[in-house]
């Protein structure tokens, strides 16, 4: 696949600086770009590496600036949002392959299970009774859906991933391999000195346009439901406890927790291995830093760090301070001796 | 399904107050309980939420004092022990659906299995040579059992579990999805600047009535075994290392990571995310706070928190002092200039 | 199996301490050992456990000296590493099993498929078009190996692993249960206030004689590769993001994780729970301290601990210092005091 660049200047609505007849065929980082490839920069900090590409063209912001002398290494493209453009260009070169629809004859299905039109169901698949499957719907290979579960169109299963009866997944939705979805939750009571498990009759719903990354653990709620917003991204190794409410477009980094009945506003970010206590509120597009360990109520569009947390401009003068501790020991002592010794004086 | 407040005071043995003839017929939180929906409450905490509930009836405690305005709103059921009379009728409500017994077309078996009476093994299992299953053992969709392991009666196997093997499980145990039993331990020797493998000749044994969560990631010993205790409950994403020893009913919260050879005494609780060197010993009844750094041993009965531990008290001083660094500091600067000060007034 | 010390001698170039003629049945740790096995002590501080052994025979370093009462205890071999002379004596006691080579009936491969010689494939595999598999491969039963993937020879892959499309295996590596390789990373653009994948085209490769431990989750590159050095070993739980580099022979504890472009060293040490950011440069031989943040390039050879990281030696003192935090501001406070009362007097 060739395409020259007024073809693609035309297609992400691009200004051409340079040479509109020369071919790309591949799009690749701005570092490993050969001349055949087509690359992108964000904002003048790449301005270094733009001067070193070997980049057949970059997409750059309307408002660069670029030198004469780098103008004539490259093709530049120039556009209102660079990366935006780049991975739209990255779905032309890749468009992604369609596998063959139909039911996998090693797949076990229970009985009463609906499927929409044009599915794929893979080999080793075991799918409930009375699950329901949108149209378009993925699922591939040793996935486990349980009994009752619904999944709506559009979205991809991929292998290994273990979704619990009762499920509700909506459409657009994409789980990466690994992940476990409606176990039950870590809920006792205490019997004569043993912890008695509590039967957990909840479930997990899951909104549209949802990406749950690979090897998370979604609990269901132990009675109602763990609930994930429309459009939540999360990364590998996530754990979302029973009864966690996430909102939407809330994005969650790998290995973080989230501890029982906690409820996370929308368009919150929670930073890698950051931990969430149970039944506290995190409001509205607050930011929790990576490693914190939130053991309070977090108000809308706060920025907190630390653990437990604080304002993330606090956290930031703590940490600095911290490994300054010894110092600040030793000029205490020092202090100490010096008004000692200004108290023998006086007397 | 639906029960009278007369036949549900007869099982969970309750004293009524209110009209004994209304009929439930669903189990629900406090907040989401309709008038047909029966819950409960444990203690003076949520008189608030009774008093808006809408829950049909509601089971508290014997000594809760409720006023006439209340009483009116709603049927009361007083008991020793809500939560656990709740749970009772949980199980009432929801009875656990027993699939068909036998062994699926779709599962492979080596030679010398021996089953139990009344199992159910399911599509895409995968069982090695010599493996020993009790009865009423309930192996899900895609789980492997490796060669030579024993499985005790009255244990569920959820799907995609991994059991590698000569592990030895005992009954009653419940296993989450995508958790990893008997794994190689993380153990090489140094062979011309090469990490080299050695040899893992252990097992992973695991006592009854024990509940593993999902994605946990259980090393077999190096030598001899890794062992987990009756009653032991582990929440998701815990990784417990080679030769570890984890004593009866003790509780391992999510995210916990226990290095090789450590030894947990009985009715210890680890919260979310702590860590716990290795060939330490941790004795009875301790708590290990969330976040922990266990460096050294803990006494039996202790309580700690922080990174590395320290008694929880002193943790919550220390925290609370951690975030006030900065005036700190500032004060100190402030007081060396007032020294300053004195010490030239009085040359 | 038994053999005589005066054999064992020979296999692992040892100097025998006491009679030679006595027989061996097993290889053990040093408490758990009987007198029928054999076990090892590295240096001096095992004293105390091999005068209590009940070993019929400890292997000890040539170097160690032992008093004549212990030596009449147990028969000692003496060699320049008795750890390495051990565990070469734990393979002769339990040789590999090798698995009867071929390909399940119950596997599904796609089409193109290349295998090499003395292969295993077992059930419920499924691999998909234009897989490359060399000679000696093991893949164990519920794998998924997406297409376009390369496998090296003498390479195991254990059940329930997923590897997905374009993957590229070395020879002599082993991916433990529950893994995933080549996951999207965690990328997306906003495009009005939602996020909106990024299609993730790079791969993963993974170099020869690499371990991958239990449950880790190594994704895909946006563009270009993650790439995973020669020799390389990761514990459980650890999570490598997009177009992360690590060095040849690198080593990574459980529950690690490594943000998105980071690039790890030669012969680096992660201890466990470490967290290190996006983008920034481990050198090599660097060591990592448990628990540590990284938030910035770390030198080559350095040694590093704390959140956010700094020297090791450092750390150590911090740390110290942290737990007398309350009475460094105790001391703070009384200072304060002494000096109003003495501003005061100056008066």
């Amino acid at each position: 696949m060739k395409i020259s660049i007024e073809e693609i200047a035309k297609i992400i609505q691009a200004q051409i600086v340079g040479d509109a007849s020369i071919c790309i065929s591949g799009v690749n980082s701005i570092e490993e770009a050969t001349s055949l490839d087509i690359t992108f920069a964000i904002d003048n900090r790449f301005l270094k590496q733009i001067e070193t590409s070997c980049a057949g063209a970059i997409i750059i912001p309307d408002s660069m600036e670029l030198n004469k002398a780098i103008e004539t290494q490259s093709v530049f493209l120039k556009t209102r949002d660079p990366k935006r453009s780049f991975f739209d260009l990255v779905s032309l070169f890749h468009p992604l392959l369609k596998p063959a629809t139909g039911i996998h004859p090693g797949a076990v299905l229970g009985h009463d299970v609906i499927v929409g039109k044009d599915i794929v169901i893979e080999a080793g698949v075991t799918i409930g009774n009375g699950v329901c499957i949108g149209d378009m719907v993925h699922i591939m290979p040793n996935v486990f859906v349980g009994s009752e579960t619904k999944i709506g169109s559009h979205t991809t299963i991929k292998p290994n991933v273990t979704i619990m009866e009762r499920t509700r997944i909506g459409s657009d939705v994409l789980i990466h391999s690994g992940s476990v979805i409606g176990s039950d939750g870590f809920g006792f009571t205490q019997s004569s000195g043993m912890h008695e498990k509590i039967i957990h009759t909840g479930f997990v719903q899951i909104g549209d346009h949802v990406e749950i990354g690979a090897c998370n653990t979604i609990d269901r709620g132990t009675l109602g439901k763990t609930h994930i917003g429309n459009g939540v991204k999360t990364d590998n190794l996530v754990h979302i406890a029973h009864n966690v409410k996430v909102g939407d477009n809330t994005l969650i980094v790998a290995q973080v927790g989230i501890a029982g009945s906690a409820q996370l506003g929308s368009n919150v970010i929670v930073a890698g291995k950051a931990g969430i206590s149970g039944h506290i509120k995190i409001g509205d597009n607050a930011i929790i830093g990576p490693y914190a360990g939130v053991h309070s109520n977090v108000e809308q569009g706060k920025i907190v760090s630390g653990i437990p947390q604080m304002p993330h401009g606090r956290w930031r003068k703590v940490v600095s301070i911290i490994s300054r501790l010894p110092e600040m020991r030793k000029k205490l002592f020092s202090i100490e001796k010096r008004l000692k010794e200004l108290e023998n004086k006086k007397e």
